[in-house]
C-alpha cells in the first residue's frame, strides 16, 4: 500500500489544483456556489476525469456526480466515499474537494492494482455542505439520506431572490426523468476531509479518527439594561447591558474550560446599542455556539450556562431572553469502521489521534443510513474557510492510503461492518 | 424672594414652550443645530423678548446672543449668566434653554424690583455646546474665551459638507464690522443647567451645586486574537478577543466601582470582527469613557486601567493597542461662589447637595477668565438628550430663585468674588 504514496500524492495534488483553478478569486481564494457557472464546471470537469478512469458516471436530480466502479455482484450493496464541491465565498482548495480527490485516487488505485472489486465502490461529489448560497446545508448528502423534501426547493431563496429550484433547473437538474437523489443501497459511508483544526499538527498526528462529530446548540442572547449618560449616572446606579453581557462572556468561557475538552463554547457575534461611547449600553445582543459530541453533555452544559446567565442578569438587575436557533444531534461513527481505521493507520505507521470532530460534515447524515466512518488529514495552522488552507502532498497521500485500505478491505474482501 | 417663585415658574415654564415649538419634531423632541433656520429663530425669538424687557440686545460676530441690563457703573465689570441655545438631534426642551430662559427671568425680576444694577448684569444665549452638527464642541463660549480661532473655520465641516464658515455666513454672522466675541470684562460667569443625572432626585436635593465639571479622558483600545473555527480550536488553543475584551471590560468596572464615586468609567461602543457566530473574534474594538473631577486621580486611574488590560492581553496571549483621543482637564468651580450658593439655598430651605458635574457645559471653560459658579435642578428620572427630558415647574423656580439671589449679591450689592 505505501508503494503508492509518491503516486497518490502527486494526483490529488494535482487534481485539486485544477479543481481550486475553477471558481478561483482575483484575490485569492474559491468560490463555487451551488448550482453557479463554476459549481456545474467543477462537476462536469470532475465527470471528464471519473469517466477517463472508467468509471461509471451519473448524476442525480439534484446534481449530486457519482462515479462507479461497479462489482462483480450485481445490485450488491455499495461502498460509498467522497464529500461535497461546493466551497464558501473565497474559501480553500482543500475542504470538499479533497475527500473526492483522494477518493477518486483510491478507487483508481484499487481498480489498477486489484481489478474489480466484489461490491460496488462509488465516489460522491455532493452538490452542497456549506450553505454559502442558500440558508440551507448539506443540500447534497440530505437529498441521498432522505432528509430534504427537494419539493421545498421553490420557497428558499438566494440574496438574488433566485429560488433553490430555479437556480436547480436553470444548472441542468431538477428534472423528473433524472434517477432520485435517495440511496438505499449503501453498505457504508466514508468521508477523508481536512481537519480544519489545529489539533493535529499540534500533536504531530498524521491521521485523525474521528469518533464523531459533535452536535451543537446555538443561542441568541439578548440582555437589556438602561441607557444612560456616562458622565452624570453614578456607577452603582447604572444597568450597564455591556458589563453584564461580558460578565456571561467570561462565565461561558470559564464553565467550558473547567467543563474540559472536548466540549466548546464560543460567542462569536456581539452588538451594543446604542453603541455611543458617552451612553452606557442599554441593550446587548449576543451569540453562543455550544458543541460536544455528547447529547447529554450538551444538554447540562447548556442548561446550566443558561442559569448562571439569568443569575448574572438578576444580580445585576438586567432584563434577559434567550433563544435556541439551532439545535443539531451529535453524529457518532461506526465503531468498528474507526477500530478498523486505527489498525490500518497503525500498519501503516502513520501517527494517528481518535478525535471529535467539532465542525459538521456530510457524514454525520450517515449513521442512521448506514455505518459511517470519517478521517481527518492535518490542516496547517488549523486554518480552513480561507484563502490559506493548506495540507502537504504527503499529508493528503497519507488520507488516500487509508482510505484505500479501508475501502479494499470493505469492497474487495466483502468484510463489511 | 420666594414671592417671586410662582411668576418664575410660569415665566420659565411659557418661554421654554415657546423656545420648545422652534425646531420641534413631528415625532417628539427638539433639534435646533448650528446656524439653522430653527438656530436663527430661536435666536431671534429671544432678542425679541429680552428687548421686550428692556434689554440691551447684540449679536457677537460668531452668533451669541446677549441681553444687558446696564449697571450705573460705566465700564464696571459684568456679571454674565445664561447657557447654549443648540440642541442635540431631536432633544430636550430643558438642557441649554433653561439656562437662558432662568437668566432672563432672573434679570427681570431683579429689574423690576429693585432697578438699575451697579454692575452690568448680562444673559447670554452661546451659539453652540453640544457638537451636533460640526465636529466640535463649545463653539459659543469658547470664542467668547479665546479658545477657537475663528478664522479656522472654514476647514470644519458638517454632514452636508459645508463649512463652519458657510454656514455662520448664511445664518448672518462671521462679518468683521460685527463685535468680536472674546470677552474681557467679565467679573463672574454663573450657569444654572438641568442636572442630566438621576442624583438629585434620587436623594430629594432641590440644588445641586457644582463644585467640579469633570475632566475626561477617551480611549480607542483595540485587543487583536485569532479568529478560528468555534467548532474545530479546543478552548486552551484559542486566542478570543472578545473573551479578552469582556474580562478587561468586568475589570474596568470593579476598579471604577472600587475606587469610588465620583469616578466613572463606561465602555459605551464595541464592535468585534469577523463578528460571526462560528467564529472566533479575531479583533475587538472598544472605547474607555473615564471622568473625575481631579486631574491625578484621573491620571492614575486611566494608568491602572491600562496596565491592567496589558496584563490580561499579556496572560491570554492577545495585542493590545490604546489610543487616548480626548483628554479634557478638570474644571473646578470658585469656592467662594460655591459657598454662597449653599448659604442661598439654605436661606431659601431648598435641600441642596454639593456635587461633581459629570457632564460638559459651558462654564468648564470660564475658570481661566474669571470666577464662575454652576447650579442644578434636578432632571426626572435622570433622562437628558432625549424628549422625555422633564423638570417640573416648581424646580424651575427653584433654580431661578438661587440664581437671582446670587445675582443680586454680585450686581447689586457689589460682593464681587
Amino acid at each position: 500500500m505505501i508503494s503508492m504514496k509518491q503516486e497518490a500524492a502527486s494526483f490529488v495534488t494535482e487534481l485539486l489544483g485544477e479543481l481550486g483553478a475553477i471558481g478561483a478569486e482575483t484575490g485569492g481564494g474559491v468560490t463555487r456556489l451551488l448550482y453557479s457557472p463554476e459549481w456545474l464546471e467543477a462537476q462536469k470537469f470532475l465527470a471528464r476525469r471519473m469517466k477517463g478512469l472508467g468509471f461509471e458516471v451519473r448524476y442525480d436530480r439534484v446534481g449530486n456526480l457519482y462515479g462507479r466502479l461497479p462489482g462483480t455482484m450485481k445490485n450488491g450493496p455499495v461502498i460509498l466515499t467522497g464529500s461535497h464541491i461546493d466551497t464558501v465565498r473565497c474559501g480553500g482548495r482543500y475542504d470538499g474537494a479533497y475527500g473526492i480527490a483522494a477518493a477518486i485516487a483510491a478507487l483508481s488505485y484499487l481498480n489498477e492494482t486489484y481489478g474489480q472489486p466484489t461490491y460496488s465502490l462509488e465516489v460522491v461529489s455532493f452538490c452542497e455542505e456549506e450553505g454559502s448560497r442558500f440558508p440551507l446545508t448539506y443540500w447534497g448528502s440530505g437529498n441521498a439520506v432522505g432528509l430534504y423534501d427537494w419539493d421545498g426547493a421553490a420557497e428558499v431563496r438566494d440574496a438574488e431572490k433566485t429560488s433553490l429550484k430555479e437556480a436547480m433547473e436553470a444548472a441542468g437538474f431538477g428534472k423528473p426523468e433524472q434517477p432520485e437523489a435517495l440511496r438505499s443501497d449503501l453498505a457504508a459511508y466514508i468521508e477523508l476531509h481536512i481537519e480544519q483544526g489545529p489539533i493535529l499538527e499540534r500533536m504531530h498526528k498524521r491521521i485523525g479518527i474521528v469518533e464523531a462529530i459533535v452536535g451543537q446548540r446555538r443561542y441568541g442572547i439578548t440582555v437589556r439594561g438602561e441607557a444612560n449618560h456616562a458622565g452624570t449616572t453614578p456607577m452603582p446606579m447604572r444597568k450597564d447591558a455591556l458589563a453584564g453581557a461580558s460578565e456571561m462572556i467570561i462565565q461561558l468561557e470559564a464553565e467550558a474550560i473547567q467543563w474540559g475538552e472536548p466540549l466548546v463554547a464560543t460567542v462569536g457575534r456581539i452588538e451594543a446599542a446604542p453603541n455611543t461611547p458617552n451612553v452606557v449600553p442599554e441593550t446587548v445582543q449576543f451569540t453562543v455556539d455550544i458543541r460536544h459530541h455528547d447529547e447529554r453533555v450538551l444538554d447540562s452544559f447548556s442548561g446550566h450556562i443558561i442559569n448562571k446567565f439569568k443569575e448574572i442578569a438578576r444580580w445585576r438587575g438586567l432584563e434577559l431572553s434567550t433563544v435556541c436557533w439551532l439545535e443539531a444531534k451529535p453524529a457518532p461513527m461506526h465503531k468498528d469502521l474507526s477500530d478498523r481505521l486505527e489498525k490500518i493507520s497503525g500498519d501503516l505507521s502513520l501517527p494517528y489521534r481518535r478525535m471529535v470532530s467539532g465542525a459538521g460534515h456530510d457524514a454525520q447524515l450517515f449513521p442512521g443510513v448506514c455505518p459511517t466512518a470519517m478521517l481527518f488529514v492535518p490542516s496547517k495552522g488549523g486554518i480552513s474557510h480561507s484563502p490559506d488552507e493548506y495540507t502537504a502532498p504527503d499529508e493528503l497521500a497519507d488520507g488516500v492510503s487509508v482510505l484505500a485500505a479501508l475501502l479494499y478491505e470493505l469492497a474487495y474482501e466483502e468484510k463489511l461492518p
